[in-house]
């Protein structure tokens, strides 16, 4: 599908403009409905968007296996996906209208503490990777990345095992690109269990949430994490590595998953 | 303000493991309160909350001068910020509600077509600026947020006039930034009819939006833009320019406004 679209630009310089053409990335909303209920509006690239609004449901706790979903619908020409659960969805306005608009004044920082965050539990996970590996997934998914990305303007998110790449998505939004690999995980039944998530983005609490809630226990990114991600990795059991440039990197949380040749 | 937090982190190559430690950007929740109305919760870095949870408000429409604030408490330490204004909040609640979360199914992209954006007027100004004047400003700019940014996890953003940058801010979100710059403008009286906005971030329709409802004519970027950024950009008389690289850039929209030596 293409995300971009060709427009007529100028191009100055200091002495000249010049008429031309130039790709930009698509920016298109999509309402999710949800048991009836409209849900929430996403700013996103106008593509894969079953498994984002799957995605941004399993995110939000909505919507825990594919058995649950009665029937899906999406109408890709007026950006809107319809989901339909046997639940009812009556709370299900209150608990994004909550993370959005009332996550809790009273309670400040401390709804971002792990113990706190929607009784999230710890990813238990025997997964082990040594750094080489990482090192070369990361060259892997960069290379994907130059592939998708003709505009510059997207981030990019990948599911992996130890060895590949086995989903990669792209957004303009680093969330909506997390979100869309989650969704098509959970559509085709891919495990995410002993996955590896790698983001083109920083690695931010709502991104560390995510990955949380689907028991993923490693994230790496090329950029760098926030001190609240940092914070809920280390709560909830999660490996977060960032900066991997060529052959290093940081490791923020839970490094015992990472090995080298020296140990 | 210091917006950076030293945390303990492994340092990995593939035959060695080091402990060491690395600067982070802090990444806290500032919660609005909005005539006694509990409104959002943001993510954002934790300085400025004042400028952030007033440019928040004049974005959302919510607030359109600093005569209408009768109180404004900032809470650092809880992250939180109370603003009182004469009118009621009925409808503030409603309002950022359906940004988030309804902004129309029914309606899907036309709800993003200028005619129909909050009755939004397209800026009126006579603003020319050189091509080198963007050059020369685009070069101070990043020169700023070098100096600023210790971690490489913050956008920035300023305001500019022709000349020189009057104000610049930072925030882990590029929607943060600039929100933050247009909460100190109207806080502190700086006039922004005739000035120009500049983003390390992307520019799209959300940015695009708070840039117009300041009557801001110019928005400058060495990123890229989205389509709907440049359909809004068009629609609402804004100058969009993007690429700001070395002596190049692209005019998405308005090129009158750029003048080079040659015409």
């Amino acid at each position: 599908m293409d995300n971009t679209e060709k427009l007529p630009i100028l191009r100055v310089t200091q002495t000249e403009k010049n008429d031309t053409e130039d790709v930009v990335t698509k920016e298109s909303p999509l309402t999710i409905i949800f048991n009836d209920n409209e849900l929430v509006t996403l700013l996103c690239s106008p593509a894969e968007l079953n498994y984002l609004a799957v995605g941004f449901l399993a995110s939000e706790g909505l919507l825990k296996s594919k058995e649950e979903i009665k029937r899906l619908v999406v109408d890709g020409h007026r950006g809107v996906v319809r989901l339909e659960t046997d639940k009812g969805s009556e709370s299900a306005h209150e608990l994004v209208f909550k993370r959005f608009i009332s996550s809790g004044c009273g309670r400040g920082t401390s709804f971002y503490s792990a113990a706190d965050v929607q009784g999230q539990v710890p990813v238990s996970s025997q997964l082990v990777v040594s750094a080489e590996e990482v090192f070369t997934l990361m060259k892997e998914f960069q290379h994907c990345s130059r592939v998708f990305r003709a505009t510059g303007g997207v981030h990019s998110a990948a599911l992996c095992d130890k060895k590949d790449i086995l989903v990669f998505s792209e957004d303009i939004g680093r969330h909506n690109a997390i979100d869309k690999i989650l969704g098509r995980c959970l559509l085709e039944g891919i495990a995410t269990d002993d996955g590896i998530i790698i983001t083109s983005g920083r690695i931010s609490s709502e991104i560390l949430l995510k990955v949380a809630k689907r028991n993923i226990p490693i994230i790496i990114s090329k950029s760098a994490p926030t001190n609240l991600g940092v914070k809920l990795a280390a709560d909830l059991g999660i490996t977060l590595i960032g900066f991997v440039r060529g052959k290093r990197m940081n490791v923020y949380s839970h490094g015992g998953r990472v090995i080298t040749d020296g140990n």
